[in-house]
């Protein structure tokens, strides 16, 4: 099988202008077939407030009332992705931007109401990338915002972690997927006080037993459980670093030990 | 040659849901390869006016300052592009959203300053198709926002019914092109005060003369201009109409007399 690498970014990496170059610049060199998928959380936070839409967030996740996801659509569909696609084109790099609607790429159910009402926020129920790879096989790299639809006619909210994920395990049957998770940090670090306390190997049975001393807290908790998912489910790497890193390999390599029982 | 049939929608058609729906069923009718190219101006006024950035408009050309060009991008590439396909999507059509940027598809430079400057506004250089065309092929029908880029990363705003007839015009060397441009009237009028007063068949020479006594004026000038240019250029049929007459193929339909100096 071709190689894919799959490279999820997100923060404040995506949202300056000087890292989001560095960031394109990193991106551009990797060779082969790739795929970027991006967030925009505090841009569209900005955008919303000067509109006089109020964010609110539970657990670091954005409750998406319907002014909120107009926000959304326009910021991290049209704002973040059509700029980075008109970058990746200045540098050769023949780029297309979609959201989990086009190609109907992603389908997803309105989250159900529990204790929360997330609002128009999306969870995967389908992935169809046939059309995707005709567009990968003709040499095109996809730059994927985190917005997904119901097939009825609406946009939902999806956090870019799992799309990213998701898109890594069914592409997992057609090619080999190598997953990047992209932040600011070298990788998950073992003290988050101290940036070069990277973790270089990160077993499943290792990450449950640092989340129960609160070591791992807070939006790493569902990055490495997604991760560890899509490892269970046939993508054959994931490493969470920084953009400056992908081309080292360098960052937290993750790994499923046999005798795991995940 | 295949037959492919291009519909330009803007104005209120595509800003009101009503309109949008009914504009939407009616595209969805259409057999065939078909694009849909849209415009969104009023939204976008609408948008940036809750910004608190004003809208200049000259000879009904949007000026494009940075602000302006952020509120476009969000817009057209975002709220409106995205908002159609998942509406596409819901009635089975496999719509992608697109810019010029995606798929390098066109490149246009910032217009030049002359009297006016009227800032980040693209004029078309260059249009590919190659990726498009593999789209279409594979039953994918495009739905593409009035925006380009420069190839320096920077993304242009670019006027819709150029957008189509360029596309149209380079389209032709591959497909039996129809375009179609729709608007809230049923076609061109004779009496801008009768709705009923369409002129079913526009030469040019008929429209120049028109022209010339006022009686066509205003925004229906460069769309016809761009239209007859299309047509000169190889572009099967231009009907400018409502959306609603496409299946019957009602409107004025335009063409050249082999006398007239076009």
């Amino acid at each position: 099988m071709e190689r894919l690498s799959i490279i999820k970014v997100g923060g404040k990496v995506v949202e300056e202008k000087n890292s989001l170059d560095q960031l394109l610049n990193n991106f551009s060199e990797i060779r082969g077939n790739k795929i970027l998928v991006h967030g925009g959380g505090r841009l569209a936070t900005a955008i919303a407030t000067k509109l006089g839409i109020e964010t609110k967030m539970i657990d670091g996740r954005r409750i998406t009332d319907s002014a909120m996801l107009e926000v959304v659509t326009m910021v991290y569909g049209g704002l973040v992705n059509k700029n980075i696609v008109a970058t990746l084109q200045s540098k050769n790099i023949n780029a297309v931007g979609l959201t989990g609607a086009d190609l109907n790429m992603i389908e997803a159910v309105k989250r159900p109401v529990k204790e929360i009402d997330y609002g128009f926020v999306g969870d995967v129920v389908r992935v169809n990338t046939a059309e995707l790879r005709v567009l990968i096989d003709s040499g095109v790299v996809p730059v994927i915002a985190p917005l997904t639809h119901d097939g009825k006619g609406n946009i939902l909210n999806t956090n870019a972690d799992t799309i990213a994920s998701e898109l890594a395990i069914e592409l997992s049957n057609f090619f080999e997927v190598n997953l990047y998770y992209c932040f600011e940090k070298k990788g998950v670090l073992l003290n988050p006080d101290d940036d070069d306390s990277v973790i270089p190997e990160l077993s499943y049975a290792q990450f449950k037993e640092l989340q129960g001393t609160g070591q791992i807290s807070e939006g790493m908790i569902p990055k490495l459980d997604n991760s560890f998912m899509a490892i269970a489910k046939g993508v054959k790497q994931v490493l969470i670093t920084n953009p400056s890193q992908i081309m080292m390999a360098q960052g937290t390599r993750l790994f499923i030990n046999k005798q795991c029982d995940f």
